[in-house]
């Protein structure tokens, strides 16, 4: 059976603090979802949070994880720049990045897409509803026309990410807005995956579709790549070309300076 | 008439201390750039190189720039970081950057793809065709079906960048490989395009072929963006929903836990 | 100044059948779009309807149009083969194509698509924002965040379309459905626009953010193609290679059969 | 284990005709592709030829395809519009598409990407070299950097293509042309790999990295869809709104006709 190592990483600090937080997710978000995950085929689950040494995001613990899953919001900027540098090169040697909900403002999703991952929002309860927009996708198996959440907080456009290399979900919000909700692309050797549900004041992640999406996000993220093909993260000097060079009218040094 | 406001930084480090590339490029490539530049229609034309204070990227010039081109080989580590976001900033705000060469590898470039931008390369002075795959784009415009170099570097596949939004030139070289020499993306408010041409020991930037594609990529990457649109670069709290929203059954603090 | 020469298709049965729909569009919707269009700087309009011989689109008529606007509904299937041939041998040459609405089931619209170009509707007079995603796209230029429009048919998801090359407008329904307003794509030397906005029975080509956008599509959609670059639409034999070839060891009838 | 069941059509005409041609293939290019098909876990296959009824490509046959494979070049004309619209039709629906060197010119292939799909070619039996410019795709699995053939029919660019999802190959021509050799698209339900590699005058299809490569594309193109999902190509009307819509100050005829 194929095998699924996941590492979730929650910053821990909302369910620590906040009293009705705590209630919701005694054990935190990431073990509310890892607990869904250990159920899957193949699944394996190793949780990191803040508060660990290297945020519980050691080379070894990464070298040995198929998909990384993200959730944070108030302490992005407590992420160490360089347990970011070495969740990047890990991606781009082939591990899957899962971002969830405030995730999208983090050192590492920023990192991966080159822009501002700004959007707009409003805290008020209300219903979303996520509509699948690609139903072919190996994200969105097992759905159907849409994902419905009854209290929410809302995000709209416009997000300023790079142009998803496919959409999946776009959501529809009560109070009069959308946004694109699912969105993936490759970068490096890495699949990106971020989805818009979770915040830590619903009990969004005991929705079983939002779970389901979550767990197919996974199966889709790891790299099934191939190892022996050169190049992608070194720049190596080839020396001998392939074809015989033609001989050169060129030599170094003895080039006259054309006329402009 | 349209204006076009032009900087042009070259890390300006060969040119100072090769003694051959002293001669091909007296007053350094950037400026052999900026003589074509200047006789086009509308375009002033700026200079910033490494050694400069701010390495002559300072606020007040990025904001009086609408494209910014980069041209960097061995000092890329010399850039500073602080000037690297400042640049990024910009860039998110409708800033053109048109990145040539070996700059492929300097920090905005990656910052800007989120990827390591490697490839393999070979120093063989060989023949170089970049092929016309997109005739119909502003910045192909006034070409034949390819341009030819007689003396290059050569840059192979695989080049580490995300799928480019739309993929301008691919190059043959005579040694045997191929390369994606003409890209570009869409980031925030800003385009990017990469242009491979460029070597510091070869007469490239008096070729009137690839000066010709690089002032068309200043026509393309100008901004010409909505500055009235809400969200790109900020995350604004929008608390008024446009739509009225339903009574809520939720209330903050009296939810149950729901069972796993 | 640039000129745009556009001619707007439009079926005109509704109008002509339907004493409601002709109060509201006396001459046509495609001349209410066409009013509004006669003003911009360096616009002409030509009209062509179905009645016409060649329902307005002979050969000399495709000739001179920058940009061809289509709307239809109830007759799409009295439009001739042939004459959605010699559109689509336009489109690939360079002729931009604007689809409105209904126009998405039409001949040519699935012809350049390859798809279904399916979705869902409703008729209730329900109230639709059109959500700019994309604010620094040329269409998109001089709206505010969103358009919006107090009755409309809603058209929800899946919409069956290729991926857009970019996703400009995503509607927001008050019913519940979300939709992908506006869409781009390139086919051949071809540009090409789809917008949702325009059904028969309501006044939406009399508001004038609907008409800005389609007046900004026209100049997005006119060609600005190189007609010097080879190969576009023909399938030439080049029979002199460009480098001299190596002496081969396969002859024509000699080569044995390999084992399998 | 997963069930793959590919049709093969082959016009197969050169073969019948051309004394060579049978040589080298002696039971038609379809057989030889199948023979190495029908080795591979889970695959089963079935033949498809022009002289058929229905050039073998019954409904009842494409209903029980996962996966069609096709090849044609001088008898593209003679496939029926009727057959055509079939397969289109199945492939929205979710029935993978792989198309081989010379059907870039066939009748599926254009109608699917809506484009003349024109490239220049040159018969000089020249040395071909597949770069593999994604490495991490599906398709690309099990090869090395790249693919080399000594004798080719030489494919230049400009290839009239939608700009493809993904770009997998690209050629490398000893005479001095380049190639997309390898891409996908998706449409509708459906998944597109076209192919580059294939002549019928050389022993292409007995090369064991162009049979792994079609193999990969069978893996791939297999439609792994929701077939619960609503909408791909039918039109519904979807009459209830979910949301409870507003009072409307629109009644049908009575309103006033805007000024323009």
């Amino acid at each position: 059976m194929e095998k699924y190592r996941v590492t979730i990483y929650n910053e821990f600090v909302h369910e620590k603090k906040n009293e009705f937080v705590k209630k919701l997710y005694p054990k935190g978000m990431h073990e509310a979802i890892g607990d869904y995950m250990k159920k899957e085929p193949g699944f394996s689950v190793n949780y990191a949070t803040l508060d660990m040494p290297d945020h519980g995001l050691t080379q070894e613990v990464l070298d040995n994880t198929d998909v990384l899953m993200w959730w944070g919001h108030v302490a992005h900027g407590q992420v160490k720049d360089e347990i970011v540098d070495r969740v990047q090169t890990r991606i781009l040697q082939g591990m899957g990045l899962i971002v969830m909900h405030s995730g999208h403002m983090s050192k590492i999703f920023r990192r991966m897409m080159g822009t501002s991952c700004g959007l707009c929002w409003r805290e008020a309860a209300e219903r979303e509803r996520l509509w699948v927009v690609n139903p072919n996708h190996q994200i969105t198996q097992g759905l159907g026309a849409y994902i419905e959440l009854p209290n929410v907080e809302m995000y709209g456009e416009v997000f300023d990410i790079p142009e998803p290399d496919e959409l999946l979900f776009i959501s529809w919000f009560e109070g009069g807005e959308v946004f694109r909700s699912g969105c993936v692309w490759h970068r490096g050797r890495g699949k990106i995956f971020y989805f818009r549900p979770g915040h830590e004041t619903f009990p969004i992640f005991y929705n079983k579709d939002v779970l389901k999406v979550l767990a197919n996000g996974v199966r889709w993220a790891k790299f099934a790549g191939n190892t022996e093909a050169r190049g992608v993260i070194e720049c190596p000097n080839v020396k001998e070309p392939l074809e015989k060079l033609s001989p050169k009218d060129y030599k170094m040094g003895e080039i006259e300076h054309p006329k402009a």
